[in-house]
């Protein structure tokens, strides 16, 4: 989709491993919509990643970031002011990471340090990056924020495992800064509640694919594509949206209000 | 705004009164965005209304149509359809009276005919526009339809009275009739719950002015204006949120998410 | 069980058709907690029904009424302050019809005169009920009333059909007429949202012995019973529970909150 | 209150600091409904508490643990199934303290270390004591759990600070260990949302009057008492509610569903 509805905006965009990834489709329909971009990963990501291919195909420079790890932070943002000669209009943070369903730890079993990781790095880092921005005002007034999210943060599906926790998290940290970025400074939080999506981090997960064609199954629309999450970031990042904040919004063909459809039932019944 | 987001698609606007009303400013961005249109309302508002100047400025025709009758609603989409040589591509439903309200009778007395009245303007309508629709095949695959609704679908207003039903009942039949048109034909019926707007219509509720002040020291970014909704209700037509169905989605500036500010605090300890 | 939880208490049971029904089986278990009952359904329901054993069994008159009609209910209330000497504690709604369910009609093609009849009987007859009390201030302070629903309220269940909205309607009359009675008189108002439970009314719905095995296979703790729900009024009519209002409250062992269960995935994959 | 509700169950009570403590009333409570009880609390809780006084009325042991120590824990399960000569049948989890709250930190300047013990102490713990328990299979089949949390999970309080966010993890945590719980053993995992409640806990909130204050104008039946959140445990712990898990029961007078009340509107005019 070719349009201008970004134009003359700049924005950091977290977490774009390969090109399956949703942070990598995004970073694409917003360039091609006009935005000028930073694109930040964790270093051991930028490594295994092909982010230079993103980087060559956006015009975008690449400032890796430990999202847990305050002075990296506050490096990236500075980066990103001097790149953008300006502050911030937008951010992506599609940052999340699990030691314990890596390490195949069930939910009743596992290992509270990892959790306490899983929490630092997939929740609590969207604090950190709104906080360092915070501090250094680098946030235009009607800046936007979105963070990815997964209906897991409402109703259990064993397999997300601890990951259904830190989600939560994430969407209360959403409310909470959203709250005081948007008193101070009208900047809007929000966090998409995507479909479930095989991207390379989502492969990981046990059961994915089950997963992946019950959801499908049970979806009017069927489920959201990555590109698909990837256009509605770019509406959200626009000026069409510039009074919607504190808000968890399902991008999932209808998954998140459908109790059953007519496709379960009869493979249900079967 | 001047972008091409809408280039090429068609679409039915109900509900302009006046100048000040949603349902105009949308009509207006639409066709800024490059959207054709048809414009309705129901016979006694367009006697009343200055839809002629909106009709105008839109390139448009008017076709009144009373929303509670079925042969009205048929000659509306035949009509839409010969002047859009084709099919529907979205529709605005900004439709509400409760005639409880205007006669000033309280909730825990409101006269049960005027009630059914209501519901069947306020609520019902969609499910007729709709069904309309479905019977004619008259929208294309990948349509949006958006209703007008208000948070007292799910927190008690009490001036607002027996249109908090109405509107519960809206938002039910917009998942119900949501989940059909989905699975049938991809197109998507959502909800926007916007902020209390000094309309013509919203004039006429008790206790408004308060009220309007209220929300606007309970949200962080302030109340979204009219014009702002027209924005958003751009981005849900558009085909940056193909997947996003069966959803309320609030347009408040954070109202919905906000258990209290420090304004209403300090307030609160005059 | 037996307790005394209800001891002086006196309550009106609605909708007590079979020994099948909720309202049945509440009024067994409020007669065993020691409340005194009156008894009430519709006239037609009280010829098809035994409703005379259950008022044998709980020394209970039983006084018909049409909900929709307001002299019937005034009678009702007359009757019962006379038996109980008094005015009434506890009030069960357990009351639905959808003509256009039982003619058949899909959701996409009821006939709306069926429909304005489903609202008032299945919704607005709790705005009746409640209003009728208001106006005699019959109900004593710190009363409870408990109308039963479905989660089809909140999320599309296609075979439910036009019950959905009539729920989510009968939803917003208990958060909106909870309101005005708490403030007025202490009186608290709310919903119980049941599993699909077999009764002679439910087994009228299409396809609806699948969906009782579906939800209980994605219950973590499988359907609750008719005989536990009873049980979940009993604790509602109670002092345990004086500050719950407005509020719909899940009886469904987790179904509401269970996005997939390890049951549902497995019969997925056959 | 006197009943026999509880005849023949065993429960552990934690959080009981001082006779304002609703664990404290809870203990009372469950001890007049026919429960046997055990205590606990934090080591550095009891002494400064005045919890012998609650154990002699009670006629309970009281075993101090470390919430985020699992072998402290354990020795508790122990101690409780010696004492108890057989399983658990419920458990009160009480328990929330934010480091930074306590240092005057608002919500945009916390300090991580602060924040991840804050997170760890509210709301894993309780993944810890279900966790705990699930190894030691030390929960009876048809158990109640319940943990104590507040509506600032769903909607910003800003004075509530980063305690909203663990309570929004505890939410989960309910639901998700809900979720196992439920399908292995038939144990019901369950939050109360309670008013704001002058505890000594409390008091420690910066605002907490004001805000106090704002909840009883903006509850319909006012807000609930820790006594009432008491009689509210028992039900939840009762054979009455059995069906009921991983829900979020609000228990506030009706503030979480009032948009807004007429004596705020009141006070805003002001």
């Amino acid at each position: 989709m070719q349009n201008n509805l970004l134009a003359g905006k700049k924005g950091i965009i977290f977490g774009a491993l390969d090109e399956k990834s949703i942070a990598w489709k995004t970073a694409l329909q917003c360039h091609a919509a006009g935005a000028k971009l930073v694109l930040s990963n964790a270093p051991v990501a930028l490594r295994m990643g092909e982010i230079n291919k993103l980087a060559d195909a956006t015009e975008a420079p690449v400032v890796g970031a430990d999202v847990t790890n305050m002075d990296d932070l506050k490096k990236l943002f500075e980066e990103a002011q001097k790149h953008f000669n300006g502050g911030v209009d937008f951010i992506l943070h599609s940052i999340g990471m699990s030691l314990n369903v890596r390490k195949g730890k069930s939910y009743t079993e596992i290992d509270y340090g990892f959790n306490q990781k899983t929490l630092d790095i997939s929740a609590m880092s969207l604090h950190r990056v709104l906080r360092t921005a915070w501090d250094m005002d680098a946030i235009n007034e009607w800046g936007s924020v979105v963070a990815l999210t997964y209906i897991a943060a409402q109703r259990v599906f064993p397999d997300y495992n601890e990951m259904a926790d830190a989600k939560a998290l994430l969407e209360s940290v959403t409310r909470s800064f959203g709250y005081h970025y948007g008193v101070r400074k009208k900047v809007r939080v929000n966090t998409i509640s995507q479909s479930p999506t095989r991207t390379t981090a989502g492969s990981g997960v046990k059961g994915f694919d089950g997963f992946v064609n019950y959801a499908e199954k049970m979806s009017p629309l069927g489920n959201a594509s990555g590109d698909a999450c990837a256009s509605y970031c770019v509406s959200l990042f626009s000026d069409l949206t510039k009074y919607v904040t504190m808000q968890n919004l399902f991008h999932d063909g209808g998954f998140s209000f459908t109790g059953v459809t007519q496709a379960v039932i009869e493979q249900m019944e079967k």
